[in-house]
């Protein structure tokens, strides 16, 4: 029998994927980020990113749209966040069956407005398409900008440094992954005050991405026993549920300590917590679990 | 009973999104033309689209992926060229089922690149999700960019100006809309001989297509009784087969005669044919049919 995509893990699937990918140009951080990034050659540099929310896999059919709406834009605004950067223009396309209520495409442009109007960004342009079947994909695409000396990668880690999460983690599925706060704000104050050598957000779980992380800073990691947990969530739930879409950051050890005072003074709701640290490579721990979109059925 | 969205249709769909659209800042042109434009202040104008191909709908499930990919870059090549433009970087998302073979995404991937390499622009990115049922999206988004002088609208047209389109139209189900060649060399050429008043391409057929335009430019029009076709097709699948991906353009008339011979010593194999002309709003003729996604079910 051949060989599927469920036999073969997200992981894997991508990293075939972008085996033959050409890059250079005035491409200067292709795909394995949270955003592709561009060099215009002076000024900002230009953020590219494109994330898609689907009916069934992301949300519900009987979610409320407008949640959805904002959803599928907080989760682009979270990418960039995650670079240091911030939202310019996005694209919207909505794939959808042609029996869907108006009301309900009224009530998903609401959201997408409404999370572009509390977050920064201009809806330019975007498609409307018909699906053969019941459902739902938005995909969204856009682009954002961020200043030279702010961009901060997934692969800046070194050995020693602090692996750092805001907010709390688990348990998104209980509603927190339809309304979240993309981090916009907390991430341009922690690459004013603490300088991460690493970032990313959340969205499959720590448990699969801090390895992801901390493979592209080519080290291993230790993550502590001891996670800020939602109410009610377990440390596994809070490994491997996913959606969190707070931010993963490694900073050195010696910025820490002033830096997390000034951290409650600015955001005094949302705790700023070390998860663990970086090690050399081949050194560090394991982590099970977290979200894959092409794993077998168990 | 609630108002769905085939009750609708796709034309009044689209307005109603847009209705609230806020537009501004550095977005020359928002939605309603082939792409958006950003204008960065200084240098070539930035060229934003983003667009979904969906099986059972754009491709069958037994079509080879490697022209799935192919169709999925060229539609959007396609729109950067009735711009004036050119291909910088996209994003590529593909959702498909779990089950889906390996292999088929290899061959996407191939088609996706063999497009690339052969008419311009860097994969950037993209993203693998999961759909919950069988079924494959493949949703494309990118910048491109075009010189400002070059910068070509749908809505620049103006009463008397001829309608020309590059190519023969109809039957494009039978291949052509999976292996169609996105026309950046010939539009390159239009702009640089001919100047178009207005450009886009021919993606739903002339018959949604040209009423497209006209309205854009203000203008009613004419449509010849004579239309190039490609072989075997009425005049009724001219104009409402769709996926033609050819170019729909004005030009007023005294450049015709002069361009006319030029073009055929550049583009020998590919006709160029005046299919009517633009006239003052409320005049010319009406057009039926043509592809709409949310139409109902007749």
């Amino acid at each position: 029998m051949k060989k599927r995509l469920c036999d073969l893990g997200e992981d894997a699937l991508i990293a075939r994927i972008l085996k033959d990918f050409p890059g250079g140009g005035s491409l200067s951080v292709g795909p394995g980020d949270d955003c592709a990034v561009v060099d215009p050659g002076r000024g900002p540099l230009r953020l590219l990113k494109t994330d898609a929310i689907i009916e069934g896999i992301h949300f519900l059919p009987d979610e409320d749209a407008e949640k959805v709406g904002w959803k599928a834009v907080a989760r682009v605004l979270s990418d960039f966040a995650a670079m240091g950067g911030k939202p310019e223009h996005l694209l919207v396309t909505v794939a959808v069956d042609p029996d869907r209520e108006v009301v309900w495409m009224d009530r998903l442009y609401r959201g997408i407005r409404k999370c572009l109007a509390k977050h920064g960004g201009l809806l330019a342009g975007g498609e409307t398409s018909s699906l053969p079947q019941a459902g739902a994909v938005i995909s969204v695409a856009g682009e954002g900008s961020v200043e030279r000396k702010k961009l901060v990668l997934r692969s800046g880690g070194k050995p020693g440094d602090l692996v750092v999460v805001t907010g709390r983690l688990g348990g998104s599925i209980r509603g927190k992954h339809l309304t979240f706060t993309p981090r916009l704000e907390e991430a341009a104050w922690l690459v004013e005050h603490l300088r991460p050598t690493a970032m990313m957000d959340l969205s499959d779980g720590l448990a699969k991405d801090l390895p992801r992380l901390a493979a592209a800073s080519r080290c291993g990691f230790e993550c502590s026993g001891d996670l800020p947990l939602n109410k009610g969530c377990t440390r596994e739930q809070a490994l491997g549920d996913g959606e969190d879409y707070e931010l993963l950051l490694t900073i050195p050890g010696k910025r820490w300590e002033a830096a997390a005072d000034a951290w409650k003074q600015s955001f005094p709701k949302l705790p700023l917590t070390v998860v663990g640290r970086l090690t050399e490579p081949g050194k560090g721990m394991k982590l099970q679990g977290g979200w894959d979109h092409f794993k077998p059925a168990t």
